[in-house]
């Protein structure tokens, strides 16, 4: 359900131009002899891959919608397992029984001032073939919204999140007992709904504004690929912040038989009914609104004066669902490793859309399968990977995360074991090669990037990016491009199939994919389609294939190298920059808060204010302390120096005993898990990573040192400190286990 | 003709809340027995101030259209000047004959794919008294632009400033032959169409985006203050950088038989036909464009996605119109001074409306009318002014200053030698204290501010400003208003009647009203109307009254003073921080210019840009060199050194004899003649002043050492380097003038 780019790009070696560049540089975790190996072993990988087989997979699996518990879902699942056994795969489907609520009423109008009732209806378009298939769609809902039927003034929240209400505070305007309309945008969608109700809101309708995600960007649909006025969002506002997956199964697999909860009880199940609409329909509602207009930064493109409410505009929202739970059908596919059995990397997608699915996640899913194919080619041609690989394509991602983390869940003992790496993707596109992942990786990445070739301009897909970011990047991205030879790959957050796997377990993860040249309005809309994709996203699968190049070396090196390919001195570099950033936001606060504080005391905000507007007289802020943050310092140091250490050592290391490099190849994949810690995240203890998570009020968007981070964010300060004890200790347990590995090597 | 408000905003001395406060603090120019008597006299002209009179003034003077050339502009003038005669001034009439062009045709129809024909018409209202006096009004049009009849494709250019035809050339689009269709905003409107022409455009069509001036601000009128889809922006086209005033009659005084260039050779008159045009006629040629979607910041309001073109829409221009001189009339009216009757203190506004002009400049006139009425109260209680006061109401400034700068060309020798300050006003509204300036009269002003209550809230109007300069500024203005006793007075470009003061003549100048809080869109419309003001803009006059109270004190002051309060520390320091500004850019563009040729070098550009749309390889930037800006530094030295010593020497100075009193103002009063060249600015020899101008391709914002940082701006080095050598020079002249005074006081 990947939406956005992150913001943070990733990479590239130096500029460099050779012909067949991986000759001319060595490859993490290989010898000499290795890596030469390694390379005609992946120029024949590269040979196999066909852009034909993308677009007929994508065709098939697009032909109707896919949703978990859909016919064409369990259709799909076994079409990929089909061709996985083909391709000479050990494969199975492994099912949970998750919670897939459905909508049985859906009602939005405006009963005062004038009466307009909303048409929640994207219609079929002859110039898209399956848009027409009504019967088997889903119609635009949110999935875990609850039931309810309101009537109640409207107010227009822009975003929906903490500092829009903190404006709304400032005008006056109370949303206690009245209907929000939030706009897409600026955060996870689930975060506008569950803030709404902190608020006192009894109802949330969220709208695509065309600023954002519509005309505004360019011509819409079928013109062109952006949102037309009939197109809204689907999605799920599952309170995924808190724990994803299966909301009656928390923390454990939703077998067929597992204990539930009631799904009333279920903490992450949102408290008020909430809709998506189209902007279409949501102009009328706006255009009913009157009071204050809108701050200048809340308003969108609609040909109107924004208003903020509350009302005239009253609006009645009804919605009523099927609380049913489905079999997830996830397609785990095997080859078993022939050295290191119980060592596996872990490469998922998942497979069920919204609607037809075709970018996301289809996109990502057939190269998934192509990239099978050719394991498969290399398997018959007598290779075998040392460690074992599983391929995974997963069901009931778009609800929030069902499939794969049940399938995690279910098996956390033996992933905690096994799991060497989990790399993920999900749609996929035209442009710029985006990641994310653990920092751990970040070196080993590069190094792939640097040797898949980008289809469109013949250099690498690092240098393409490195391009991107000195040309178009902020001042600092471009220095950084210029003096580091590694570009930095972003932190993970939530939003995919990884999640469970570095959230939950520790197990490091990469996403990976290509965008920012395939703009667009299709998602999670019934118009993202195989006639929208083959227009207007990677037209030619081009970058469908440059995604299983890079997946696929990913896959092998980590499948056959001698000494796994971690590395240290990156990873503690960026802590180091979270951390340097924590402490100036920290500064930055207390200065704020000073001047705030300074500015009331001298009575300077009302003489600044317009005496013909409403005005509130600010709160004083509280004082910000000063923090000790010498044991992160301590920290930080004693990781630099481990890293360092590994750094040193490691050099050769492909030359221990065959017990030694396992030993050695043990303590390092496993040394992510070190990153967790058994209590998790306060108040949301299925998050156990201490580096990176999903922000409790961001949604998908990542919170580095989160226990740190949010609580200063929220001016705890107790917690704060603690956080800086708890991210102290773990990241010198972590150090402790790169200096065992460094020991072992000496 | 002032339209938004300039970036940089007033002042005033330290938090202050004594309830007289002008006894607690010396005033400049005046010892202990002068500042006691003067703040008793203040008072007393405070208390002649009434709202009321305002407001009578401004629905009289209203009534009916009243440009240049119309009956009722020669009713108004006639009106005043009876007013000032029964102030008791010595009052009159002088007139200039100006050229003024108005519309005899107008059509603009597009052609081609379809057709629509522009209605060009903004109708009557009726919650808008005056609005249907269709017969009177003069249609929405371009004063000066060229006669014309020309059809082609048309390309949108965003706001059509330099930059703009810099980011279609990246783009591959060429205006050569076209029709130009622009934005309002970012530069003053004439720069459009000569940039247009200078690129080669046959026509130019200019429109209001509702971003910018239309609904996205507020509710139109007449709901709300904006303008609605059929408002348009009538305004004057004129060369003004060039030269302002008559354009027949560059440089001497348009009398009646002043020798006159036929109006196709003047320099100063387009030479496209131009047209401005309401949103709602500019959708349906928006709509019609084809091509690129435009850079999301050239993107405005209307519900469209913007393409750039060229085509295919096709448009239809034709314009003609009647080129006739016009008496333009001056209304002059004099207080007599008892002892410096050959020192004047002028202040000034202009009479003249684009129609009715209820905000501009009406609302600034009616303040002037009634200062002279309560100086002449004081006249009648025995006051008598030291030196001569000259207040004068200007015809003619909206097509192009025409009638103060042909009455100043006219009198230069007498004004260079006797003209102390020129005071300015324009439109006036609610809000905050806006200032502009002789950077000699900052601290003048910062103690006129510290002394005039703003009346919603009761602080001094200084106190209101700094105190929404520290909620609202920039940092570094922020961090200002904390650190530096005086606020920082903006530098005059052009735009009003200041400018043949300042730019021309070399004469001290401000430019004073109140705004911030009285948005609205009638700006040269129709709607500029009482209705419009009274309802929207100072409701109940009383920031008239307080603007009233500003330029009172501003003119008994400098006209009473026994020092003329000229000072200089805030000056030096000023024109310091402009050089350093200029330092600075020069440094950013030697970074970017070497930053860009090695993107280009390394092939960057191309690798970061997108196949799927156009590219061209951007042109190398030429190197910039290192300037001497050694003389430039020498010379603030001197300066710096002069204003401190002329602000130690000045204590006491009131106590000097009579004659060197006399030798001593004329010196600081003459001052600014020394910041004046003879020979002006390269290519633009009327605009004399060296430290203030308007932009080459900003029309009226301004450019401070304009020689300097124009050359820099435009690549031209020699220029530079003439530029500092000639800056250095006038400061240098400058400070000796200061040390002459500084050798008076001895």
């Amino acid at each position: 359900m990947r939406h956005h780019l992150p913001k943070i790009l990733l990479f590239s070696g130096t500029v460099f131009c050779a012909l067949n560049p991986a000759f001319s540089q060595s490859i993490l975790g290989f010898d000499a002899a290795g890596t030469q190996k390694e390379v005609a072993l992946e120029t024949k990988f590269d040979q196999q891959l066909k852009a034909e087989n993308l677009r007929a997979h994508m065709k098939r699996m697009s032909a109707h919608p896919h949703h978990v518990g859909s016919p064409f879902g369990k259709e799909v699942a076994e079409y990929a397992l089909g061709l996985f056994k083909s391709y000479g795969f050990d494969a199975r489907i492994d099912i949970s029984y998750v919670l897939f609520p459905t909508p049985k009423t859906r009602i939005v109008e405006l009963v005062e001032p004038t009466r307009f009732k909303a048409s929640l209806v994207e219609p079929g378009l002859k110039e898209d073939a399956t848009s027409g298939q009504t019967k088997e769609q889903l119609p635009t809902y949110h999935a875990f919204s609850a039931d309810g039927d309101v009537t109640a003034e409207l107010v227009f929240v822009n975003y929906g999140i903490p500092e829009d209400y903190e404006a709304l505070e400032k005008m006056g305007i109370d949303v206690k007992g009245k209907i929000v309309l939030a706009k897409y945008g600026n955060s996870w969608r689930g975060i506008k709904p569950k803030v709404a109700a902190e608020n006192g809101a009894i109802g949330c309708i969220i709208y695509s504004d065309p600023k954002e995600d519509g005309f505004f960007q360019g011509d819409v649909y079928p013109k062109g690929a952006y949102k037309n006025e009939n197109g809204a969002q689907r999605g799920s506002v599952l309170d995924m912040p808190l724990y994803p997956g299966d909301p009656l199964t928390p923390g454990y697999g939703a077998t067929k038989d597992a204990k539930r909860l009631d799904h009333k009880d279920a903490p992450t199940i949102m408290k008020i009914p909430v809709l998506p609409i189209s902007y279409g329909d949501a102009l009328p509602l706006l255009k009913a609104l009157g009071g204050e207009v809108a701050p200048a930064s809340w308003r969108g493109a609609l040909p109107i004066t924004y208003h903020v409410g509350p009302g005239p505009a009253k609006v009645h929202l009804k919605l009523e669902f099927n609380w049913d739970v489905q079999p997830a059908y996830n397609v785990i596919a095997t080859l078993q490793g022939s050295e290191y059995p119980d060592e596996w990397v872990i490469r998922g997608n998942h497979h069920d859309g919204w609607v037809y699915g075709a970018n996301d996640p289809l996109s990502g899913a057939v190269a998934v399968l192509e990239e099978a194919r050719a394991l498969g080619e290399l398997m018959k041609s007598g290779w075998k990977p040392k460690r074992t690989i599983v391929y995974a394509l997963w069901d009931a991602e778009e609800p929030g995360l069902l499939g794969s983390t049940e399938w995690v869940e279910e098996r956390q003992k033996e992933l905690e074991d096994k799991a060497v790496a989990y790399l993920n993707s999900d749609s996929n596109g035209r442009g710029f090669l985006y990641a994310g992942g653990s920092h751990t990786l970040e070196k080993f990445l590069n190094q792939v990037a640097r040797d898949v070739t980008d289809p469109q301009r013949n250099v690498s897909v690092a240098d393409r990016l490195r391009a991107k970011v000195l040309v178009d990047g902020s001042p600092k991205a471009k220095q950084e491009a210029r003096s580091r030879s590694d570009l930095r790959i972003g932190a993970l957050g939530s939003g995919s199939d990884y999640t469970p796997f570095i959230q939950h377990l520790g197990i490091a993860s990469m996403n990976l994919g290509f965008g920012g040249e395939d703009g667009g309005g299709e998602y999670h809309s019934i118009y993202d389609s195989y006639d929208h994709y083959t227009r207007f996203k990677d037209t030619d699968f081009s970058y469908g294939i440059a995604l299983a190049e890079v997946m696929g070396r990913c896959v092998l090196r980590l499948a056959d190298a001698t000494v796994l390919p971690f590395e240290f001195q990156n990873f503690a570099n960026t802590v180091q920059q979270y951390a340097t950033e924590i402490k100036q936001s920290v500064e930055t606060l207390r200065m704020q808060a000073d001047d705030h504080n300074k500015l009331l005391a001298e009575n300077r905000f009302q003489l600044a204010a317009d005496p013909k507007e409403p005005f509130t007289q600010p709160e004083p802020k509280s004082t910000v302390p000063y923090l000790n943050f010498a044991p992160l310092d301590n920290a930080l140091a004693t990781l630099e120096k481990s890293a360092n250490d590994y750094a040193r050592a490691s050099n050769g290391a492909e030359k221990l005993s065959t017990g030694d490099l396992k030993k050695l190849n043990e303590i390092l994949y496993k040394s992510e898990r070190y990153l967790t810690h058994p209590e998790g995240l306060p108040r949301r203890d299925w998050f156990r990573h201490q580096i990176y998570a999903p922000g409790f009020y961001t949604g998908y968007g990542v919170k580095t040192l989160p226990m740190i981070r949010e609580a200063i964010e929220q001016s705890n300060w107790t917690e704060a400190e603690a956080g800086i004890m708890r991210v102290s200790e773990t990241l010198t347990n972590f150090a402790g286990q790169v200096d065992k590995a460094v020991s072992l090597m000496k």
